[in-house]
């Protein structure tokens, strides 16, 4: 049984919370946190409703870690807390399941890394796009030579959150300050996760540069506009952060990576990872497939009418079995089913007293693509070398997926 | 009519010979130029057996341009031959029109523009996607302000060229050298034409800066690997292109442009021009458009099979005529219809004295991309300023598009 504290009860951390920790007969939690007490509120009541204990309730996420008798910690909050508690947590030996964001500072991300390394407590960043189906299956057939040498991988965090971002002051949203206040790729990780798993980065490859170039910033501004419930606020608010970022990265093994931020134009949600090499593609867009050999379509349309959902016929043979067997009620859990996945590892590992699946050189390595896209745009699109957070060891660290493929 | 040479007696020159010109009843071709005779004998036969004339063959394009009583030339050769011709001809007084492709230094494009500015010879870039059903529907929908403001686009250069490229000395295809000593956005001009005009590139407004990134070259060698008919040179041939270049420019109004440079790994065509503003988009890739205020759904296949070429829902209202009136014959005339439209559009403009719809500074600029890319890529994706080719007379140039939208 792991005795956890929750950090940080707004939207995301309460559904994860009552969807997946009340739902994981692992995890028994005795705190919860959050700087604002109707929040702390509202999930004590839902503990005591679904479990029936008293959750003690904190503020200060220092107390709150000091709670008695703690094995984990689970980190929720905005994306400016995440590494400050993620450290504290670990200097007291709790282990930290951290949810994914961007960083501020190159030094925070080093200071994590040394925390993490000095005191040995368990860390794991909680991309719960490693455990997707599509990227997944993708992953398993990349790994079984079906895309032959990979070259080059691509995707996108495409989410309108025009609504999120500009309600930010009045909903308690961390997005607004963000936005208003830089100008980077400032949410990478759900694409660039699978990414670098596959790319072996910190296990036989590395990023070596980062490369970012952002858009003028006008989606907010005329969403706003025609906003009905736009306060004064929102309508003065002059947004700093670009529609469109994209971002370049290139790897020591010479494959090129591209990324894309694109959450304050119209648009449907989209993460369009995509994996090419010498021997065939997948992309995410249409969930399809393309092998060497097969019939080349001229016709854009054409093309896609003819692969569109057809990695659905890969499946029997590479897809893990952790999707074969999702339960119906596991893909209600949140966002399809990784979510209860990606928790489960962390749980799983840490009663094991196993490696934590995606550890912190993959966060650390993967939260600077931001640091470094926000240095970039300011120097006019300059590259930015990525430092190495495994001081060279990944030389020697073996290639390892988040699951056995 | 017009009174014409051809220069340039490959395939797309014999093409374009067969299935444009020689449908053109205001052209007349009274010589024809190639390196290699076989290919003048060719060329000449078809046009006796189509016109009754016997056009004059040479292998020097000075002698063929000289030909008594020329109009114009049309360029058909390899890229490294493009400007040179092209300036010679304009010197001479001989109307151009250029095919597409890439160029080799900064300097040949200065003297491109210095050569029309000064000669005032007709002279027009023929990048036939500008011409194109897709791109044309999308930007009159911009035009008309379907997409709001307009932040990013994109487009890719999407062709499996592994064969072409590796029979290259055998084929006498040019693209053999160009893949075997360059490493650059080779052919940006197919998907940056349209979206150049589209954002009125110097018109207006102009490209700042290039940003290149190469991924290692694996597609070509492993292809030729596993290919029956490769020879010793062939196999012992290293190539110096990347299998994916990565482009991106900036420009002086703050939208950002993307290139995907996508030709030695297994793939299905395509040139996913995309469109992306304040009220929505257009995609080539599944020819849709996704409007603010649609649904927005959440899982990227039904994302796409909702709207998955939906864009013809929008032909009514916003598709140029030509593409409307567009007979069945003309759109077997080569790549469904545009080669047609834009030698069309060349030869008007020449008789009735017109501008050129895709004029000198287009060219210098488009192809300026791919100069900037290998400059860029050799200093390790450092950004390159563009040269501004107008001298400053983009402020004062009017927005225009090759058609009236």
């Amino acid at each position: 049984m792991i005795n956890a504290c929750v950090i940080g009860l707004g939207s995301r951390g309460f559904h994860l919370t009552r969807n997946v920790l009340l739902n994981n007969d692992d995890v028994n939690i005795l705190a919860v946190c959050d700087l604002y007490e109707d929040r702390v509120q509202k999930v004590q009541e839902l503990i005591k409703e679904k479990k029936g204990n008293d959750a003690k309730g904190y503020s200060d996420y220092k107390e709150a870690i000091n709670h008695e008798g703690l094995d984990a910690v689970y980190v929720f909050t905005g994306w400016e807390w995440h590494t400050e508690i993620a450290i504290y947590a670990m200097e007291k030996g709790i282990a930290v399941a951290s949810e994914v964001g961007c960083e501020y500072s190159l030094d925070s991300l080093m200071k994590l890394v040394e925390t993490q390394e000095r005191t040995g407590t368990p860390y794991m960043f909680m991309e719960n796009c490693c455990y997707n189906k599509d990227e997944l299956l993708a992953t398993a057939m990349a790994r079984k030579g079906m895309f032959g040498t990979i070259v080059h991988c691509s995707g996108a965090y495409g989410h309108d959150l025009r609504s999120e971002v500009s309600h930010g002051l009045i909903n308690r949203h961390y997005r607004f300050k963000n936005y208003e206040n830089r100008n980077l790729e400032n949410y990478p990780t759900h694409e660039l996760g699978p990414i670098a798993r596959l790319l072996n980065i910190n296990r036989g490859n590395r990023f070596v540069s980062v490369s970012a170039f952002a858009s003028k910033a006008a989606g907010l501004k005329e969403y706003i506009a025609n906003c009905e419930d736009a306060d004064e606020v929102m309508k003065n608010t002059v947004w700093k952060q670009g529609d469109i970022v994209t971002t370049v990265i290139t790897c020591a093994n010479g494959e090129t990576i591209l990324l894309r931020l694109d959450t304050t134009l119209p648009r449907s949600y989209s993460r369009e990872f995509t994996v090419r090499g010498t021997k065939g593609l997948y992309t995410q867009e249409n969930n399809s497939v393309y092998l060497d050999g097969e019939k080349e379509y001229w016709e854009p349309v054409d093309y896609n009418k003819a692969t569109i959902d057809n990695a659905k016929n890969y499946e029997e043979e590479f897809l893990p079995d952790i999707w074969k067997n999702i339960t119906e009620e596991q893909t209600q859990l949140g966002h399809g089913g990784m979510d209860w996945f990606v928790y489960k590892a962390f749980s799983d590992a840490l009663q094991n007293g196993e490696p934590m699946p995606i550890d912190v050189y993959d966060a650390a390595t993967w939260m600077a693509v931001s640091v470094l896209s926000e240095m970039s745009i300011a120097a006019g699109g300059a590259p930015q070398l990525m430092p190495d957070f495994t001081k060279g060891k990944w030389h020697l660290r073996k290639p390892e997926d988040v699951i056995k493929l």
